[in-house]
């Protein structure tokens, strides 16, 4: 087995996303994957039924809105949204996270629509 | 369903950790559990046969040894060591990463010993 010896430099594959809102793959582990999005605005509101999901800030600002409250994540903070709480993800300035979820988990959860992505490696 | 608004601020968590080499629990994602951990020195070489390990370096400097070679992460960076490739983690100064793996899993894998730790939650 060919094994990689390079580490993934989240700040140089962040610098490489351009779209808004669309998930980055990075890395694998197991039938998860590791995502990175850049995130500005107000998304929608939706749930993943079958899965939590984890939510790292690495830089400015992510209110999770989840029907109970807000949640507030500032640089080095993060938050795992439970399978089947309803959330809506906001952010007034632009906002780098990483994500860890299961593979094909996707951005809009059960409410679909507009701007729902897949995940790309990047 | 109760859910927590309350983000988990990693430094914070950190500022709690004392002993190194021992993972603590500081989140819940399905049935993987994300843990912070301290390091300094050298680990034991060790293998996790039924799953991949996510490092991501906080702070300080790691060293994964591999067999065919070392990988050096500083803040920021991360890498997924393949389940069933044998690794020696190394830190020559004090340093902090955050792990991600499946709920169970042992700091010293297959190999044990001494230096064998369960993951207490933070």
């Amino acid at each position: 087995m060919s094994v990689s010896l390079d580490p993934v430099n989240i700040a140089d594959k962040l610098s490489l996303i351009d779209e808004l809102w669309t998930q980055r793959k990075i890395a694998g582990l197991n039938d998860y994957e590791i995502k990175l999005a850049k995130l500005k605005g107000e998304f929608v509101w939706h749930t993943h039924p079958e899965t939590d999901e984890l939510f790292v800030v690495v830089s400015g600002r992510l209110t999770i809105r989840l029907r109970e409250g807000d949640v507030v994540l500032g640089p080095g903070e993060l938050y795992v949204v439970p399978r089947g709480v309803e959330h809506c993800p906001v952010a007034e300035e632009e906002t780098a996270v990483m994500l860890v979820e299961p593979v094909g988990t996707l951005n809009t959860g059960d409410t679909g629509g507009p701007m729902t992505r897949a995940a790309e490696p990047l």
